[in-house]
Formats: structure tokens, sequence, C-alpha cells
């Protein structure tokens, strides 16, 4: 149908209101997904749709056998990066969680989860038909998920179904806390029961150093635009050999007249799944991103320096494991919160008063809580953010220590 | 893990190796999805990952749900655009019908497709868990499907089944010919047996004019990436009223000790779908593509002629419904495969000879039949075409009417 010119107008000259030159982003999704200049090359070269697909291989047609430009052997590379035996990526993180719960249960089924995974787990859970169990974490200030009670939830799905559940999920690094998680110890577990384990590594891969053989996961689940300097949408799903027909089964299905058949086709990817751009983004900053995973050790100095200096300022109390084993964080900022009550533009200033000073990503409206995330940032720039704080805390008289 | 530096390499400075400036592109499937300038500028500006989420509301955090940049009301033109209530955007056409197939059925039920229906399609259903029955064509050299025949297959499963099918699938324009169905034939029977239609337009949304209430369509898929100068990957699934609470049905888990809901999010869209540049191009480029589906008309005329011409070449035959009703198209070339028999670079000659000519997109090694697709072409372009067809005709002696 016809649509009125006019409202066309608004699509015209689509601008981002911040720009990384300008200002200093702490968004606590986004400092992972910031393109490295390469990506951005690579993105205006391989624009176009179907951009990838000009040598897709006529036998094997599918893309992770597309050698020009080399996706055959980035997931390679990806694969070993992550230590583990087979990677493809698919269209976000939230993807790959459902296509590890999908093929590796029945419906009715029983997946174990921690309490601080992100809303997009549950929901793959239920897309799959599934039920889930949470593990309980430690509550306020810490919020840690207790490892160890994973048993505790193996042992309650057998009892009650008579089976045991079809996977164990872990979230690496959860997006509430920062919490990092020591999946090595329900590695163990999902080892000694014989269970798969998924390790959701869409805050952590990436960003800093991961070996999934190691850390005893069965598949990794990861997030390039959350943590690879990637456009979204981009997911990547990691699988050791184990796994690999289940996850990555080919196609079984024909047609009842025509006979067709799709034998080289995985059934849970669809077939092919980014076939372009935020893919080529992906691989233009891999080698950027297998750098600065060994750089992981100075983020944590900054943002513990970062957390360290705005507790200083009166009611600011870092939440989650302490210190601080992730960038991303959550602050809880009681005495901002007391300022808010009485200020004209209410949970709105916090916000207005860091954007006055060109920094953005902390959610408008909020003060008695606020994540965000430093990830990527310099050590001028973290001063500037406590500089910034501390300014906003002495305008509305709140004590620094 | 480490990865070599020297295996690094090839990612760096990744290059298309075909430009649109340098070479005609006349590949089957990547016609519709180049980008216009203004999708290009806003890729630039959007590239960074979870770019579109500057401003996501805090209390009805989704997607659809933004204004800045305004995609709330882009779903919303995007729905009137294609004659339908809804619009999501989604990760893939094929993921959109994965979506429609597996909010309308139960596992084992039936779904009827057309047997000219893309690879995903029987995918989507497989993944799905669903069986499948196939709509006839007409064979050689037609491969017209029977439209009437949805009949016969509904009424086919109702006996074997004792229920009707979930949901019938008519595959607007065809893959492999570029066959378009009349779809108001199989939205009349849809309608008369209560069952949902959906129709997918993944070759006609974009770039000819669609109206899906007209047409009878329940549901209508389509691919940003292959018709709408999107980048890859972008799905759009719209969607009627009467569907709208079963397709896009709200989520209703809940942790079992946090108690954590999470009722806003959409369940099969696993919350959040496309969450930066390739949304952002198909909105920049809609406004040039509700101009561009009024001369569809041209488009016709333009491949119109150039089959006719080609087809003056001993041997070649446009394969199809005739006159063509769609730019993408599937030719017989038997003259061409018999100098491929003697050429000492085999089918890859007709590939090297146009490559030469600056002409690429036809699928390396083949010679018997060939796709190509001509859509947003010149008339200058297509002029140039048959010309070089024609000039390779002559090199090898193939005689030209």
């Amino acid at each position: 149908m016809k649509i009125p010119k006019e409202r066309l107008e608004k699509y015209r000259n689509l601008k981002r209101e911040f720009s990384e030159e300008e200002y200093i982003n702490i968004h606590p999704i986004q400092r992972g997904g910031v393109l490295t200049e390469e990506a951005m090359k690579a993105l205006i070269e391989f624009g176009d749709g179907y951009s990838v697909c000009d040598f897709c291989p006529p036998k094997e047609a599918r893309l992770d056998m597309i050698t020009r430009p080399p996706i055959r052997d980035f997931y390679k590379d990806l694969a070993k990066f992550l230590g583990m035996d087979y990677v493809r990526v698919v269209t976000r993180c939230r993807e790959a969680i459902f296509i590890a719960f999908k093929m590796l249960s029945e419906p009715n089924d029983y997946v174990i989860i921690d309490s601080n995974a992100h809303y997009s787990t549950y929901l793959a859970a239920e897309l799959s038909g599934l039920r889930i169990k949470e593990v309980p974490n430690s509550g306020y200030p810490e919020f840690k998920v207790n490892l160890e009670a994973y048993i505790d939830k193996i042992e309650e799905v057998k009892k009650e179904k008579g089976k045991l559940p079809s996977a164990i999920l872990l979230t690496h690094v959860d997006y509430l806390y920062g919490n990092l998680n020591d999946a090595k110890i329900v590695g163990k577990i999902a080892k000694d029961y014989n269970i798969p384990f998924i390790l959701n590594c869409a805050y952590s891969a990436g960003v800093m150093p991961i070996n999934g053989k190691e850390l005893g996961a069965d598949i990794i689940t990861g997030s390039g635009h959350k943590s690879w300097a990637a456009s979204a949408p981009t997911g990547i799903i990691a699988i050791n050999e184990s796994l690999k027909e289940k996850i990555l089964a080919r196609s079984k299905i024909s047609g009842d007249i025509t006979k067709r058949e799709f034998k080289a086709k995985e059934v849970a990817l669809l077939g092919c799944t980014v076939m372009g751009a935020p893919l080529i983004t992906l691989m233009a900053s891999f080698p950027k991103i297998v750098e600065r995973v060994e750089k992981w050790e100075e983020e944590i100095n900054k943002i513990r320096y970062l957390v360290s200096e705005l507790e200083r300022i009166e009611g600011f109390k870092q939440l989650g494991i302490r210190p601080k084993l992730h960038t991303l964080t959550h602050m809880e900022s009681e005495s901002f919160y007391k300022v808010s009550i009485n200020h004209k533009r209410k949970g709105f200033f916090l916000y207005e008063e860091l954007k006055e000073r060109k920094i953005v990503g902390i959610q408008p409206g909020l003060t008695k809580h606020f994540k965000f995330n430093t990830y990527g940032l310099t050590w001028e720039q973290i001063k500037y953010i406590r500089d910034a704080f501390f300014d906003i805390a002495r305008k509305y008289n709140v004590n620094i220590k």
C-alpha cells in the first residue's frame, strides 16, 4: 500500500545521536561491540545483502564452506581460539542457546540454569518447550551463584522426572552484576553426571581469554555485537566433537512428491545464517580480538580503580562480587537517589548531568542503581569519568571521602 | 587459545572481489539486496553492535518500542506498506517461516508447501517437527505450481490425520525459475478451509507491489538482504490481526526460585532480533523501496526484452512461466554446454568469458543451465549483457537468429 511521502521523511539521513568521537560511551552492553577500524572498512566493503556469497561452492553450498572471503578458515580459527572443536556463526547468542537447548532435549525436559541468566536464556528454554530449574545466588549484595547447588538441582530433576536434565547452562559473566563464575566447578559437575554443559560467554568470550576445554564446556555461546567488536546480529556457537552430530545434525526431510533432499544443510541453523555484513565485521576484528583478550588484566585494574574511587562518594556501593572480575558494573547510589527525589528532572538528572559532561550510556531515569561498562576505555577516560561523578556529587552536596 | 600471527593475516583488509562500480552483477540472489546510498551512509553511522539500543525504553525494553531511531514507526509503516496489520523484523526470512510454522502447529502436524519452495522452507518445517506435503508443479519447461491442488493436499491431510494442516505456504516467487504465483487463488482456498496462509515473499516484497490483504495472506514473510536493499541478515514477518496473539505470544515462563518473568518479551523472537546495522539499512532504504516497487512494470519489460534477445542464440531457452513475470530467470543453454565439453576450462568457460566482459554473478562451472537476475539494471546494462552473450556465442561459432 502507499505510504504518504511525509511519513518517509524520518528515515532519511538516520544519525546516531552520540558518536564515539564526541562522547564517552559507558553503556553496559555496548563497550565490547564497538567496531574496530578494520571492521568498519570491511563493513563498507561488504554492506550489500549476500555480499559474502559471490563464491558459494556449488556442491556444498553452505556459509561455512566459503573460502573467498575466508569464512571456512575463520570458523576453524575461531573454534581453536575458544579451545573448542567446531564453530558456527549464528544470528544471536540467544539463537545459539536456543539451538543447543532444542537439539539436546525432548519437549518437557528440564534444563538447569543459573538465576542470574539473561532473559533470553529463559525464552530459549520456553521456545524449546522445556522446563527450567534455577540455581540460586547469594542475594544482596554479592548475588553470587552457588555453583555447587547445580548438584542439588540435578538431583531434584532426577527425583522428579526419573531422568537427568537435558543440559545445564551457566552464564559465565552475567548481565546484572558482571559476576564472573568459576566455570570449572560446573564443568566438573556436568562431567560427573554426563550432562551437556553449555557455557554462555556473551560477556566473556571476545574480551577475556576463554579455553572451553579447560573450563569443561561442551558448548560455548557468544555474542559478536556484545564482545567481539562486530555489528549486530552475530552469535557464536562453539561445540565439542562429542556433541557435533547432535547440534549440527544434517537435514533428513524429503519432499513427498519431488523427493528433494538437503543433506548438506544443518537443520538447527536453517541452512545459512549471517550472510553478510556482521559476519565480515567479526572476521575483520578477529586479529584485534586475539590481541585484546591478552590485555584483560589491565581492564580489571581500570574498573577496580574506578569502583574504589566512585565508592568514595557517600552512598555509592558496588554490587556483585568484590573485587571486580569483569568490567560490567552495577552501582548502588543511595545518595544520588536522594538528590533525584527533589530534583525537578527527578531520576533523569544523573543522565543529563553526565551527558552535559559528554558521558553517555547510563540508562536515562536511573539513579538508585545503575550499570555501566568500562571495557576498552583508556586510563584517561576512566579518570575523566571519576571526575565527572565527583563533580556531580559536589554540585548536589553529596560528600566525597 | 593462541592463534599464530600468520594465520591472522588473511583477515586483514578483507575485500570483495567485484565492486558494483566495476562489474555488472547479475547474481540471481543479489540484485534486490544492493544497498542504496542512503543505506550505506546509515550503515557507517550504526555499524557498532547494539547501535540502535541507545534509547531502549526502560519499561518495555523491546526493539519494536524504540523511537530513536524511529523503529516503532518503521514497523507500523512497513506493515501498512505490505497491507498487513503488524510487522516484526527478524534475522532471516527462513526464521520468519520457522516462527510461523512453530507457533501455528503441534509437532507431527502437517504443513502444505509448494514444490518450488526454497530449501529453507523444508528445514523450517523439519526444525518445527512438522511433516510436509508438496503441491506439484507442471514440470519441464514451465514448472508451474498447480495452485488448485492445494485443495487435494488439504483433503489428503484431513483424511490421513483426521485434522487439517496447521498452515499452508506458497512461495510467491520461487528461486528456481522466478515464477510468480497467483496468490489470491491459494488465499481463497485457505479462507474456505480456515487454515492460516503464509505467503513467502522473499523475492517479491521490496521489489514489486504487495498487498497482503488483497492476496488473502495471513502471514507474509520477506527478506531484507534479498529484496529490500538491506544488509544481511534481515527477515520480515508481517502478520494479520487474527494471528497476532499466536505468532507474537508473550513469554509465560517464570523462574522457580527467583520468580523472574518476562511478560513483555515475544517468545518466538527470543526477545530482540536485529539490534543494529542491517535493520538500519532496511529503514534507510525504505523511502527508495516505496518508490521502486511502482516501477516494477519497467523491470518486467527489461527482462522480457533480454530473454527474447538471448533466445535468438541457438539452444537458449528460458525455463519457467512465459512470458516472464519476474526478473529472476532460469536459462537453458544447450549450445553453450556443447561448447564446454571441448573447452579446456570446461564449464568454467562461460563464467570466465563473462567476467572478462565485466559481468559477474553466474555460478562458476554452469553452462547447461544458469540463473541470473536483472533487477535494477539500466536498459544500457541490459543491452550490454545481450551483446556480451552474442559476442561469446560468435566466438564459439554458436548461431544467432
